[in-house]
């Protein structure tokens, strides 16, 4: 029957839970210099994998990060039914030629820095709505790709103010089922677009963090959940600016400041340097949870996750023209 | 029951076939000169739409698009429960824009010219999946933003081969309901992405034609379909040059040429100067099938449709890098 799974204005609970039966991360040199390098699948050499261009490498570690997810189990790329995949570049170059690669079926999403959980939410309405068996939902991004497409050539070597962040490059991928073990996504929260007039590219932390209340918000009260549910609750990359403001939103919004939120883009780097307010990018949040997270609920450490990753949705065209930078949080739960 | 909705490899039939319970489409003035004025609810009376740019007309456009295929139905914005939409620009600008005046849950989808049916696809899963009653799907191209992010400025006045196409302005958007009196959408066909290794970004329909074939063989093949079974078989926009390039891979298929099939970027301009090979972008399929189409099929002329919509999904970065124009085609099936 249907939107009998519906909850509130925008959560959604999956009737037969997806599992997430395998995943699998690649990160760059700097993201496995940092404390989570030995929870990674794989750490690159450099930044080309081998390639002419960072974009075909950016290309080559997702299509990599998508096999390896299969190969854990046991699966080849035609026993995926359906990718659902993003990055940041215009026009997804990264996930149409990994899907191409790959022959599976694929439906592009953009979210920014949101996709990895746009992939997972869309993907496990799709397995429990009774239409696949077997979905692959990945994300990945690459430092200078972003770099050059939405800031400056980065050979020109322009400086940064300390609230801007730095894009990952990592990937993420993950394999929903609709049965056997795992880590089961229980329900999600598909978020609103919040524009809250701020137009500075390099403080998108600032941009998002409404984005990230409103979708917490609306996630505890459509559940009608207190934060403490969860045994962690994270956003995908707020950034330490981010969070400060995120902290403060949770008190005019009664969520009380929990010591169970962090932010996968403060954690990506922590203690690295140069890193601005923290690591951003779709590879961020999807790394983070196909490497750390996942690897932690695996082990019993953590029991009840509530990821929320947050996208700004700017181009450069619309910077230039002085608009204002939209944003967006996207949640979903997962519990083992 | 998961699974059970699919058939063969790419194809999902609905237990619960979504209505499209209204619709709307908005042109601009080019469009509207076309043999199909008469069937859009609004020409516009210039590209600007009474905004400073382009970009911000085209955000306007969709957004009151969505705005008045919900009002035909007597709905606000807030009796969407999701917005599934996407753009041809960067980001998705127009789309995420749009979201956040509207305050709709949001999907971003990046499909290039196919965006609009794999809204509609993506859509009709998650209704009859019983996660919604009430989704929101839309596209929309402008072709003067189109034009200066994927080719030249338009001051500069490059010329072009007849291959080219041209990019409409032009936005659809559908209400896809649970229940209710209406067009249905019966099955969907997620499309694969398909690199023949064409690299001329002036002929987009070359690339896409094979990604259209490969989509129209499995849906028939998936379903034990003849092509007579549908009134019509319409691409979203091969155009001249990719719709004769398809008759010859039907061929090539055994999918004897049927006299049933059309394409949107064929017809939209049909008679009119220098659109090359024909109309392209997100908006053209949207608003063929919002506009004409729908009428059609409201009147019984046409009572099984199969939409075929074809993206060529180059980037800027990847054309000017020597890469090669990977496609995809997305299928719905609707019936009334």
């Amino acid at each position: 029957m249907p939107g009998t799974k519906k909850r509130g204005r925008q959560t959604v609970v999956f009737d037969t839970p997806p599992i997430l039966s395998s995943w699998a991360s690649i990160v760059g040199p700097k993201e496995g210099e940092g404390p989570w390098g030995n929870d990674f699948d794989l750490i690159m050499p450099d930044y080309l994998l081998g390639e002419e261009t960072w974009e075909k490498a950016e290309n080559k570690m997702l299509k990599q990060t998508i096999e390896l997810a299969l190969d854990k189990s046991g699966l080849n790329p035609q026993d995926a039914e359906v990718l659902l995949a993003g990055d940041l570049l215009n026009q997804l170059v990264s996930s149409n030629f990994a899907a191409a690669q790959l022959s599976i079926p694929f439906l592009g999403l953009y979210g920014a820095c949101s996709t990895m959980v746009e992939a997972i939410l869309t993907g496990s309405m799709l397995v429990d709505g009774g239409f696949y068996e077997r979905v692959a939902a990945a994300a990945c991004s690459h430092h200078y790709t972003a770099e050059r497409q939405f800031r400056f050539p980065t050979e020109q070597g322009v400086q940064k103010p300390p609230s801007s962040q730095w894009t990952a490059t990592a990937a993420g991928a993950v394999i929903l089922e609709s049965s056997g073990s795992g880590p089961r996504v229980t329900s999600a929260t598909v978020g609103r677009v919040i524009d809250m007039g701020q137009t500075d590219a390099n403080d998108m932390g600032s941009a998002m963090a409404p984005a990230a209340a409103d979708t917490i918000r609306m996630h505890l009260q459509d559940l009608n959940r207190l934060p403490d549910y969860y045994d962690l609750i994270i956003t995908g990359d707020l950034g330490k600016l981010g969070m400060a403001i995120l902290g403060q939103l949770f008190v005019r919004d009664g969520v009380v400041p929990q010591p169970n939120y962090s932010d996968c883009g403060v954690l990506l780097y922590d203690g690295k340097q140069d890193i601005g307010s923290g690591g951003s990018g779709c590879g961020c949040a999807a790394s983070m949870l196909c490497g750390p997270l996942l690897k932690k609920m695996f082990k019993a450490e953590i029991k009840k996750l509530l990821l929320v990753a947050t996208g700004a949705l700017m181009s450069p065209i619309t910077s230039f023209q002085g608009s204002t930078i939209p944003a967006i949080a996207h949640a979903v739960a997962i519990e083992y």
